[in-house]
């Protein structure tokens, strides 16, 4: 997916989050905001939002001399996530249901002021919506014939909710050989291979890492050792919207996106009405 | 004023606007948006908002081939106006009010979907709101002496607040001289030397060119012909953001702002909460 006109308020309004998440100090803050501004100039055409908006973003936490901005941010919301999976866990969840709390989980902004309980009461709500598009029986099918499973990530929260989903995943389908792939460091509230061990996946899957801190999984920036991993996959499920954006033109139909469409730019690339909550399978073909 | 970290994304915020009222090709608005992106790598620490910002709109306008993109928000605004105006001049103002009603005229969005109804509530309800600053006394005493005022006036909409703002000023101090000074040519939603003789300023007043499109009163741009006069007055009352953007460094006790601190940047810039209306001397003296 290329940028569409929205992007560019979009990254510039992330890049403020940046600074104030980074540094309390006004001047560093607009040291950093210079920078983006020289940054962003960048933009083309043909470039991929999620992976401008990258370079812009580390071209941000390099001028303000601080790497992980939201590092307290990620904290807490893989400690408020860990806690409402913990009670969804004692439940008896099916499948289905645990792939709808995997895109629900990327919906949920769980740093803002949340308790636990208002998250659980808004999960729940969110689990009586229906998918916009369902390709969900597809995916269960071509999962129980394959042998490699690929789970790309997206943020920190998010993962507590992709380990149920995986551990359902596990239970139905044992042949799998499952890897899951977190970011190489620190980029906004994405997860890093770190955070995904410490959200206990290595006993699910291998971990791994896509090879860099660019957002999805940007073809010429991503390592060797995931590409090998990324070719021989049968199955690939990309969490988000930065996996969708930098996987979409590839016409990949061994990749099933799940996410909710939150920005009209995917809405729109999609063809789908804005905050629709989706398990799709990627078109194919030549 | 020099920009601070927020205007980054009030600029690109803004851009989008414009693309967005400008045309409804998705191509053309992207168009747009990838010379903002250009542009707006212009941006240094001592880059005045209001310049760095203009400057960038006006790329846009030319890369998406419209000129005055706010054309019908400002037709509409200037009607809404008129109407609210016309209703309030049959009421016994006195000139204290005149002024208040100036700086609301400056708060009010006309264009968003407002009746005439419900913006006169607006107003009536904001009249009762205290100046947070207000130096009105010492404006009008200097009134009484001066022999000449410049009105740097703002948007559309609100200049017909200025103009019953200037019928009091006229009748209260008729020896003066006034002159009223509008923008070169559009951008954004300010007010041109065309908009300020529509609202028929020239019977209060000698209506005047900035000589640019330039928001505010930028040094170096505007005309010979606005400097002389800009030189020659012995009171200025300057209206809205941009005209204090581009002339607070002057330390100019000549001139009053009367405006709203709509922004963060600016309340932070005048040591005033967000939000207070303002009638406020410029600070003076080397």
């Amino acid at each position: 997916m290329k940028v569409h006109y929205e992007c560019f308020s979009c990254i510039a309004s992330q890049c403020q989050k940046i600074v104030e998440m980074g540094t309390e100090d006004l001047g560093v803050r607009k040291r950093g905001i210079l920078r983006a501004a020289k940054a962003i100039a960048e933009m083309k055409e043909d470039s991929i939002p999620a992976v401008i908006g990258s370079r812009v973003f580390l071209e941000v936490y390099d001028a303000i001399g601080n790497d992980d901005p939201f590092r307290e941010y990620k904290e807490l919301s893989n400690r408020l996530a860990e806690k409402v999976v913990s009670d969804l866990e004692r439940e008896n969840i099916d499948l289905k249901t645990a792939l709808k709390l995997a895109i629900i989980g990327n919906v949920i902004d769980f740093a803002v002021g949340y308790s636990p309980e208002r998250i659980e009461e808004d999960v729940r709500s969110m689990l009586g919506e229906e998918l916009y598009i369902d390709n969900s029986d597809e995916l269960f099918n071509r999962l129980s014939g394959a042998k490699i499973l690929l789970y790309l990530t997206d943020n920190c929260g998010e993962i507590y909710f992709d380990r149920l989903f995986l551990r359902k995943i596990r239970e139905e389908f044992p042949q799998l050989k499952i890897y899951i792939a977190g970011k190489e460091g620190p980029i906004i509230n994405d997860a890093t291979v770190e955070d995904l061990r410490r959200a206990g996946l290595e006993e699910i899957g291998e971990v791994i890492s896509t090879g860099t801190r660019i957002v999805g999984v940007p073809f010429g920036l991503v390592s060797r050792e995931f590409m090998e991993v990324f070719e021989k996959a049968d199955v690939i499920i990309a969490k988000g919207q930065g996996n969708f954006e930098t996987l979409s033109e590839r016409k990949d139909g061994r990749i099933f996106y799940l996410l909710k469409a939150k920005c009209r730019p995917i809405a729109r690339e999609l063809n789908v009405p804005q905050g629709s909550l989706l398990c799709v399978r990627s078109p194919f073909g030549p």
